[in-house]
């Protein structure tokens, strides 16, 4: 079987084709600057091209990565034909898609009645769905919620303290994201440490996230309502009090919108360091010496810290502790310094194995005296959505 | 040396008369209604009036409290003369002040420029002074700040990750409230576990606030810019997305002021529950089999528990634990449901000393296996109030 995973956003579509026979990508690229004007990858065969081609909408973009994966030349499949199906990211499944679904009419017009939970991020999601159902209409095509994996919360951890309607009219409750992440490494974890376990999960990249897994299951996560809860993460401020956004609004003008973007898109290390939104540029600052920088990363590195209290506390204890994404997978002085002075908790790193780790690998990390596993886990959404696409499809068959 | 606490509203004034000597309360009572028609309690030698006098501003309620407290049938002091310094409820001392201080001209000129971190509040708390400064010329005022204990928070703990600006220009920060509840309580933990030690402190009244405590100083608390963060209070919500506000607005038509009065007025247990901000309402409700009110709780007490996950990560374990204020104090179902389950955090409750626990008094609740004590602690800010006010009195004096 052959699954094409997309992730379609509204000047771009990410694209991987998998082989579930051993899960190996056989191929994989990104259309850019849909819309705009165009921009062409395409990884195969261990090699890689790169192109501008005119991306007038996305029905372009997907037609030349069909084109391309079937060409006889440069292409990995002999006709588009041999894809089985298409697995979509979505980032928002709302109380509505609480696990991955084969679209179809209704499904669709279910999903359109998400667009205001995610106005940014769902028209794209959508769009890209539709145009490829129309461009292969012959495929399963399956919708995977970024949402999904957090369905399990009990309602003391997703709902707010705020008027019920707000949560029963107005759906305002934590969804939680980064799903397709955290089940991946849950699946992962559950293979190294067991079943029946407690997991805490630090999915830390440019946006970032923890979750709380008891028996595979989520039952607690850092994103809320939307992606800017919890975490500081490259650009968004995390939590805040909202009483900021009255001061912000008043000092500077903005409107809600515009203050929210503010908190969306010039916070977090960004807004702090005053230098950049990746950590490794933070970082490369606070080697020299910039004060702002270091506060940066201080911050960053004990919001983590604070919510492993929180979630030891929810689980009453742990037994591992993955840390994934960019900054989670590649950057061991940031593990460090999360997971500093936290022996009371029973989590305690070995230093050296935590800085002789391997890029790409899953790698124990766990210190001597420590009570809990700690490890290093490569996150990988695509092939987790190629197997959400795959167990659709079988279930299907039956 | 007798000392007169005052806690100025917008249309109250509570006020104490403490005689320094055993820190006893001589006198203490409420002016109400001020600026509306006015109502006076006064309860003095174990007995307690109360009438309605006309209070048109706060000048004619002080007065009558100054004429009650030397009244020569129901007085305690032969003159008001006797009264040597006033103590004085501020809610934001902001980063110009840090401890308490004696009130001059120059601190008067600097409270005022404080009001828009406490547009509620400071206006009434300031103008509580410049009357009783009128009335009461020549004895000692001093300001205490219900930010003051906090100010010690690392800059990490009370940063929001903003830009820089909207710290430096627009003094968005944490600040924390309560202080003078979580100085008393440190004070009395200090006196029962010993100096350097780890703290933690759940002042859980209807406004309720949680703060870590390391030898002495406070490194964080749960309230921020505002006393909205955090919790879930009475009326308050606690955290949130801040894009909730977003949602809210445009379902409401509420602007950001009216928003932001929601989350704190009309959310919290009443917003959940829909039946009342006093928990011992909505406990009742529980008790009856109300779904909406058993979540209220649930949320209540998970909040409070997260929080100190939060904080024995944060102090790398704690010593003591403190439970104060109204709920606090004298609700042992929620004391239980905060701590069930931390036994990892070598957190145990003993559950027939909860339940048998004496009001007003100091109250060990540890259960047998917990690696900190837990107890019970009746705040009192009148009488740390006083004490502040005392040594800024001595200290002038030298």
């Amino acid at each position: 079987m052959k699954i094409l995973v997309i992730n379609a956003g509204s000047s771009s579509l990410k694209y991987q084709l998998l082989d579930m026979k051993d899960e190996k990508v056989i191929a994989k690229g990104n259309c850019e600057r849909i819309g705009i004007d165009g921009h062409f990858t395409y990884k195969a065969n261990g090699k890689v091209f790169e192109t501008d081609i005119p991306f007038p909408t996305h029905d372009e973009a997907l037609r030349t990565v069909l084109k391309y994966l079937a060409d006889k030349e440069m292409g990995v499949i002999s006709s588009v034909d041999e894809i089985d199906a298409v697995g979509h990211r979505v980032l928002h499944g709302g109380e509505v898609f609480t696990e991955s679904v084969k679209v179809d009419d209704k499904v669709l017009e279910e999903l359109d009645k998400l667009v205001p939970l995610g106005p940014l991020h769902m028209p794209a999601n959508i769009g890209g769905i539709r145009t490829c159902m129309k461009i292969m209409p012959n495929v399963t095509h399956v919708a995977i919620f970024d949402t999904e994996f957090h369905a399990t919360m009990p309602a003391y951890s997703y709902r707010y303290a705020i008027p019920k309607n707000a949560y029963t009219d107005w759906k305002i409750r934590k969804y939680g994201f980064h799903g397709t992440s955290h089940k991946y490494i849950t699946s992962v974890l559950t293979k190294l440490v067991g079943k029946n376990k407690k997991f805490i999960i630090c999915h830390i990249g440019n946006g970032a996230s923890v979750s709380a897994v008891k028996d595979g299951k989520c039952i607690n996560t850092s994103m809320g309502l939307t992606p800017l809860e919890g975490l500081v993460m490259g650009t968004r401020s995390g939590d805040i009090d909202p009483s900021a956004l009255q001061v912000i609004m008043k000092n500077t003008g903005k409107n809600i919108d515009q203050a929210i973007n503010y908190l969306n898109k010039e916070s977090g290390l960004l807004g702090v360091s005053g230098i950049s939104a990746d950590i490794r540029d933070v970082q490369k600052a606070v080697a020299e010496g910039n004060e702002d920088a270091k506060l940066a990363v201080d911050m960053f590195c004990h919001r983590v810290k604070m919510y492993i209290g929180e979630y030891v506390a929810d689980l009453n204890g742990v037994d591992a502790i993955a840390f994934s994404a960019g900054t989670g997978e590649n950057r061991p002085e940031i593990r460090e310094q999360i997971l500093e002075n936290l022996d009371w908790l029973g989590i305690e790193l070995d230093k050296k194995k935590n800085n002789n780790f391997v890029r790409g690998e899953i790698f124990d990390i766990t210190g001597k005296k420590s009570r809990c596993k700690v490890y290093i886990i490569p996150t990988d959404e695509e092939l987790m959505m190629a197997r959400d696409t795959k167990a659709i499809v079988e279930r299907n068959k039956k």
